[in-house]
């Protein structure tokens, strides 16, 4: 039987999906909505079939609609992409039962790590460190004090029903934490109508890292080092970079370690990433794992030379992992801005509509992942990004000042992005400097706008 | 005093060196003719000049008008690229003798390798090999076959007014070449009016080898191992590739200690390139030194990590190399396909013109080094190259595979391009051995040929 592969997404990722496909000779079937009938992807797939109409849901949500569109093509395997139905143990298990190939990890691990409860007490078991907590509702100040003993001060108190910064409280002692359950007892009470609490470590000025997994049907798993991700708007990642400019060797390898054995603890196959909090001191608390391919995943390609999307084709296909932990080393630095529709002047409102005209960088070290062309529609129906620009140097100084190039030559003529406001960032002291934490972006979006005010 | 930049090129290799420049934090100044005025390394520099009119000896072959827009602009140095003025020692004389830095050896040197008949002496005292044969005009047979004794059989006996193919003949043996001589003498009598002849060692199915050299104000010289350029039509390359599928490490190590010891012994300085003819038993002959940067520098950049365009810019100013010998190792495999304007079938007659869309490949491992852009018109009066279309990854066989899949997303609308020959000869099984030699692309052009007319 051929090997073909149906790829459940759109834009780059679609495209980064059907390279690695028609590299390795297999062949590629596309999905689309009607919103992308014109779209990049459609047009690289060897076939396409329409499953839908515009909103997610009415097509790249649509299990049976994909799953309808990979038998009747005669697909062998599906390829999810990230978002959409990437993370659905419920699809993953569709698509086992009727023995068609899922290009990641089978349905009982998503279900099991995707669980963040599940998730965290592996890690727990494990040996893995976790932010501590109240595993529940606090009964009261009482049981807040004696967990804040546990697991040392300071904590954050936090309201069940909070959200949107409301809420939440931090405490450096207990007289400080009898004061703030009080307080935030009745914000929580008067903001949500509901006034229970939880509490949790508080991570100072966290950075949020995350490590690349690897794993095949034959029990190897490898770490292919981490990535930085802590530039995010609302949870949002804007830039990403490898490797993270505040990791020392003895750190790299330990969470490394960490990543891995978690990993091999619940038989991981396929590309996973695991996201940890790392404060200041270097103390690393596991949060959650991602278990598909990364948007950012490039960085880690160019950093050590491996083509993870191939790699999650071969593995799935039952080929063994092409490289072990030994053969991994750090070969430069990479850094990738993600290029969005969408206006920071005006609150990062998303802009859809016709782009008339590209230029793109290139040259040395420069990466384009990208479904824009000249003349391509942006729907207004899903993610606003538009392209990944990544560049690869020797060091991270060199990566900075050819971003800051590449995003001086990179013009979208026909709507606004978000390529200037990146620019600004590539020039900013604090994340030149590396130490930038993931509430960085908050402080530089006020010097933004009190410049744009001025 | 700031340093400043003049680029006296166009074309790709103008944007290449702006785009080096501008990451090393040093202004450019671009140059261009009447024909360029809305060319890309006219928006991107700092600032522009220009120099003439159209043809290139108006413009970018005039030297005064070069260095005039050096002296107006405050530049303190002169970057060449390739082709026009960069192997000029006149020029770089003139460039020397206003205290403006070029950027490359000085004018001695240039004079000195850029002499072939000089080239080869040095070689020779060097221990270098080269293409044995006679010095000059024979006298007679007999002094033909005395020489052809000393350097051995095959040989080849040229007319010295010779050209396109005619007044050339091979001989094996004493007996070939007696009637071989006479043979050659008549012919180059009837075709060119001059009878003299000359006799050189036949090299039978060469490889064009090149050794990239980088040479400081230090005396640090390294080898950045080799390319492969065999692909070439009348002497202009085709596809470019590193390493050299045929090269061992014990050959890539000899020649390239031959390049080093050639480069020292003329205390060369910046970048430049020894070509070699090598045979299919390893032996390897001296041709000549490009005292410049090359056209299919980028297979060397990706295969290493340095980038050479910014090391030129570095050792100029007086830095010493970035680099050790011992601190390179070939990264990987990289082959260039050069896209023109130009129709395959119909002789490679240029095409000049307009171009109304394109779309470039991009993603993981794919490197684009272009002036173009829709709307761009090519003008007539220059080479014909429109883009470098440079892979990247772990092997040959994965190279090629990438190149195919990347000139099959390339797109050009407007005018004809060698796109779609250069994706055939990606499928050619004489050029996926990596077998083939400097006769290669004749013969494929008779079986493209041979196709097209069936």
């Amino acid at each position: 039987m051929k090997n073909k592969i149906l790829i459940a997404n759109r834009g780059e990722i679609a495209v980064r999906i059907i390279r690695a496909a028609k590299e390795l000779g297999i062949e590629t079937v596309a999905v689309y909505s009607l919103a992308d009938k014109d779209a990049l992807h459609v047009k690289l797939a060897d076939e396409a079939v329409c499953i839908g109409k515009e909103k997610s849901k009415e097509s790249y949500l649509n299990m049976n609609a994909v799953l309808s569109a990979a038998v009747a093509t005669g697909c062998n395997a599906i390829h999810p992409g990230y978002g959409f139905l990437s993370e659905n143990a419920k699809f993953v298990e569709m698509v086992e039962s009727i023995q068609i190939k899922f290009i990641g990890p089978n349905s009982q691990t998503i279900q099991l790590i995707g669980d963040k409860a599940s998730a965290r007490s592996i890690a727990k078991a494990n040996g893995v460190p976790v932010v501590e907590g109240s595993d529940g509702i606090l009964e009261d100040v009482h049981e807040a004090i004696k967990i804040a003993k546990k697991i040392g001060y300071p904590v954050m108190i936090k309201a069940t029903s909070g959200g949107g910064g409301k809420g939440i409280s931090i405490a450096r002692s207990d007289e400080e934490l009898m004061s703030a359950f009080e307080r935030t007892q009745l914000e929580a009470l008067s903001s949500f109508g509901d006034k229970s609490l939880y509490i949790e470590k508080f991570i100072e000025s966290p950075k949020h890292i995350e490590i690349q997994i690897m794993g095949d049907a034959f029990g190897n798993v490898v770490h292919l080092f981490e990535r930085d991700c802590s530039t995010q708007r609302r949870n949002q990642k804007m830039i990403e970079e490898a490797p993270s400019p505040v990791l020392n060797e003895v750190l790299r390898k330990k969470i490394g370690q960490s990543a891995v054995k978690l990993a091999k603890a619940i038989n991981y196959e396929n590309a996973g990433t695991m996201e940890f909090l790392v404060d200041p001191k270097g103390n690393y608390y596991f949060i959650e794992m991602n278990t598909r391919i990364q948007v950012e995943h490039p960085v880690t390609e160019l950093i050590t030379g491996v083509d993870l999307v191939k790699e999650q084709i071969k593995v799935a296909y039952g080929k063994p992992l092409s490289f072990k932990q030994k053969d991994l080393v750090i070969l430069g630095h990479a850094i990738e801005c993600r290029i969005n529709a969408e206006d920071p002047s005006k609150g990062f409102i998303p802009t859809p509509g016709k782009i008339l005209n590209v230029l793109f960088p290139g040259g040395n070290g420069v990466r384009m992942d990208t479904h824009i062309y000249p003349g391509y529609v942006v729907p207004p129906f899903y993610d606003s990004m538009l392209a990944k620009l990544i560049v690869f140097a020797p060091n991270r100084k060199e990566a900075i000042k050819k971003m800051r190039v590449a995003l001086e030559q990179f013009v979208i003529e026909g709507i606004s992005t978000n390529i200037e406001y990146q620019y600004l960032i590539m020039h900013d002291l604090e994340f030149i400097k590396g130490q930038y934490d993931t509430g960085f972006i908050a402080k530089f979006n006020a010097r933004y706008e009190a410049k744009r005010n001025e």
